[in-house]
């Protein structure tokens, strides 16, 4: 594939930091080894998180793109130095969070009398505004038409694609033994306005559990082991990688 | 009216106790000094706040009654020692509380971009599920849908009569120099399935704002001068009181 050259940074997050390039329909991605949970108030840095995330993403967005459904991923950069560089289509992130539940777990389970573990009657959607000043709130239909960011139209479409994604993810993550119990994805606009899904896809923003063992703790191979302090953060993300491994496509490089 | 005599507690609140009667048709109410915050991590007795909140709640009731909004009030009880006791109809409270919004204010300026005091572009009406351990987490219809404790025509009905109340608040408290800012209601069904407006209504549960003044602590009259540490909170409860006097029918009694 055509060269690039990394230019400016576009913006900082707490997991990845976005850049521009020289080509006005490609914006680089670099994954950090920073961890965050609790609205970032726990922080630290996990010594090969970001590049395991790069290749998960990765593989996960070929996956979804075997089952069309539209990504910004373009594919990853070449070259051992770029471990933890990703192209993508630049897009407009709309400041939504889209949550899907197959099973109750988290906050939920802080908010609602369920259990964590109970699987759900059908997958719930929860909307979050993405605002870490107001700490990301859930967002009811009435409180969405408040904010005036999502019309009914582009709503129905973000909501549609997800339970898309939710789709495509149980089939993966079900082959390998993994169970979804829970993800979130960011979703954003390209230029001439398709819906895609952007940001990116990994133990960090996934709740996936080990059907191979019973145990509460061990089953965990999910960010959720740095929010508990359960150690073994980056050993559970590589086993991660190494099941998808063997399902998803190969991932595309750029050079 | 035919007489009672109070029997065993049947519930009690943060604000309020309920007894049985020797009546299965009547409920009594003791209206307490008590007022709690933040979810009863503030708490004070302050003097003299029950008798008043009774007093309001009871020419509310006979407000939405003269509007053909049903409720749960039967009358006040009779006699200087009974200043802090209402009757009512015994209801199922359903768990949920309704919030309705017509300017922004409190929790929602921490939740949404908007700043207090912001007129709403049309009343906000949320449902919040009345658990103090979950600490009444705002629903989604999904995570209603999920509870299962309230079907798509009782949530209409709901609505609809959370709604009336709050075109009849507004007219009642527009022709006292008040501003409904938000209020909370709880609703019950009666022994006939009536759905009724239940609880109490009263500076402890709405936000009320002085028009004749613009400044932003005097014109407060309601539960946020105790949340604020504002002061004159029993002071400001007696203003309402004084204003809805001249307007609403005076209140029934019970011997």
């Amino acid at each position: 594939m055509s060269t690039y050259t990394i230019g400016p940074l576009l913006h900082e997050g707490k997991a990845k930091r976005v850049y521009r390039t020289d080509r006005p329909d490609l914006v680089a991605v670099e994954y950090k080894d920073d961890a965050t949970a609790f609205n970032a108030l726990k922080k630290a840095q996990l010594e090969g998180k970001g590049p395991l995330n790069c290749r998960i993403s990765a593989l996960v967005f070929e996956w979804l793109a075997s089952r069309d459904i539209p990504t910004h991923y373009l594919g990853l950069a070449e070259g051992e130095a770029s471990r933890r560089w990703m192209l993508v289509r630049p897009v407009e992130i709309i400041p939504i969070e889209v949550v899907i539940r197959n099973l109750a777990a988290g906050s939920l389970c802080q908010q609602l009398p369920v259990a964590s573990g109970t699987r759900l009657p059908s997958p719930l959607l929860d909307l979050y505004y993405k605002d870490d000043a107001l700490g990301d709130p859930l967002l009811t239909d009435a409180r969405l038409a408040l904010l005036g960011i999502l019309d009914t139209d582009l709503r129905d479409r973000l909501e549609q694609l997800a339970r898309q994604v939710n789709a495509a993810l149980l089939e993966l993550f079900g082959r390998i033994d993994l169970e979804l119990v829970d993800f979130k994805i960011e979703l954003g606009l390209t230029a001439d306005q398709q819906l895609v899904v952007a940001d990116e896809i990994s133990p960090d923003t996934c709740r996936l559990w080990d059907r191979a063992t019973d145990d509460l703790q061990d089953r965990i191979l999910d960010k959720d082991r740095f929010r508990q302090d359960l150690g073994g953060v980056v050993e559970a993300y590589g086993q991660v990688l190494k099941r998808i491994q063997g399902v998803c496509p190969e991932p595309r490089f750029y050079r």
